[in-house]
């Protein structure tokens, strides 16, 4: 019971996952009120939205301006999400933008079609350039997406094996362009993963490159985030995205109510670990202000328990 | 991983958990639906409702009717909650219920206060009582819960020594008034439970007695339902109190928000184990079914995640 992780890492991704799947157009003050309240609460990043086109994710619009407006905390990287060559320059010369550069690589042509409109195949031919982009700029390229790493709701089951052939050639990119390995992020970007899946893949993963981070992106779509956060501290992972509140959900990934595919909430996994004697960084009391932002913006119930139920009086 | 129970039972609560916290009175015929479509779903065991007070828990009313306007399925239990003895004798009384006999412990006097109008040692003097009762009336001691065996809403933290010396007050009582040791049922009623405090206070229930049958009562209150379950799973405990929909909380525990502390889903968690290789016996489908008949019967938007996601597509 002892080998968890002693600090775990929460990288915030609600102001993008959040709103990304919205229909209403949110102000940019309300985005900008949202992102400053989590920049209050001691998270090291968070993703304040995507530099992808307005007409496709019309709430991801004015991203700039939302840049622009931010507070800045000492301490916190303000990060953003882009699919393409053309986002990453749009983020590039936004001067705000703390880059984070990663690659990102499809298990599945059905999803990676949708997103990219092109296979995984070709997605993954993509990343040859985006490394010559990163290389070009400067940036260090901190981490590597597999989607859809445990499951895809458009194609349905992904084979351990193309999960770890992901990650194989994540490794031979490196090698092969001769930068650090960076961080392999498995995503379960539609709530396929469970614990004991989440161990053997993030296992088999390990396997390949022993020294190498893992971390992981996790929905609670299907109700078994929690478990999925605790197998993977079992296996020592110690990075995982997570948004405010349980906000979120991909817009193309076909959930039947999207509303309810959200990531793992920030504030119930920064508390989980807190019960559990792992230290985050983050000020809990703080995170929940922050979830309360979220609900008065979103104006309706998010899926996030604490918020809700509040911290346990102990006396 | 592979030291995970082959089989695991849920005994469904959502009848009583779900309509007691409830201020608004749902008809006979409602509730029979529930309870209906629950026991077609493969459940061995459906808690119908409480023998309480209609005063104090108003929505529990009429409870000989739902127990009298069901159509009895097979193989199911259809057991009930009593909090006294007069609770008992009516239940009892009632031709449809399947008794199944507990005893009840509190770790805490403030939430026995609230619940029994008695310290938590004058409820422990009353169990000799209720075990008399159940001698006399020739039914087998099944359960013994231990309330609050993780903390409470008003009292503030539960030692593990308290959880502890309360499980073993129950095998003195089975010694002494030689019965077989129950099931020994430890309830998180109000979501207090952290993956790895499951994991200590089971392994210390274990040590008095390794042979005896332990069980979790797990609520969701903060979002930790579900790797609470998983962490009960790697501990080998296969039985577990749980909701359809995750519907559930007690009327008198003082959550900020009643209806975010319900119990742990039936369909999520059914759906964990299947995904684990864990069998249920439980119809998944049929389950999910029964969660929507509890989300047109309580008319608003329920906990479950799988009832809004839906299944995996596998192909």
């Amino acid at each position: 019971m002892s080998d968890l992780p002693k600090f775990v890492t929460f990288h915030e991704e609600g102001p993008r996952e959040g709103f990304q799947i919205e229909k209403r157009l949110y102000s940019v003050q309300d985005r900008v009120e949202l992102v400053d309240a989590l920049a209050r609460s001691g998270l090291s990043q968070v993703q304040v939205g995507s530099f992808v086109s307005a007409k496709a994710v019309p709430t991801m619009a004015d991203i700039d301006q939302v840049f622009a407006g931010i507070t800045r905390q000492e301490g916190v990287r303000y990060t953003a999400l882009w699919l393409n060559e053309a986002g990453f320059r749009k983020a590039q010369a936004t001067a705000q933008v703390d880059i984070s550069a990663y690659l990102m690589f499809y298990t599945t042509d059905a999803l990676s079609l949708r997103n990219n409109n092109c296979t995984a195949q070709e997605m993954r031919e993509r990343q040859d350039k985006w490394i010559s982009l990163y290389k070009d700029a400067g940036v260090p390229i901190e981490s590597a997406y597999i989607v859809t790493a445990f499951g895809c709701n458009l194609q349905g089951e992904v084979p351990i094996a193309d999960t770890v052939a992901a990650a194989r050639h994540i490794i031979k990119l490196a090698r092969e362009h001769e930068f650090p390995i960076p961080r392999i992020m498995l995503a379960d970007t539609v709530g396929w993963a469970d614990p004991e899946d989440v161990k053997r893949r993030v296992g088999a993963v390990r396997e390949l490159a022993p020294d190498v981070s893992i971390g992981l992106h996790l929905h609670d779509t299907r109700g078994m985030g929690a478990a999925n956060v605790y197998a993977a501290l079992q296996m020592g992972v110690d990075m995982f995205d997570s948004s405010i509140a349980g906000l979120g959900g991909c817009p193309f990934a076909a959930h039947a109510n999207v509303h309810g595919a959200g990531n793992v909430s920030t504030e119930d996994m920064v508390h989980m670990c807190h019960e559990m004697g792992i230290e985050t960084g983050v000020d809990l009391d703080a995170l929940l202000e922050a979830a309360q932002v979220a609900e008065r913006v979103f104006d309706r119930p998010l899926a996030g328990k604490l918020m809700h139920a509040g911290r346990p009086n102990r006396r």
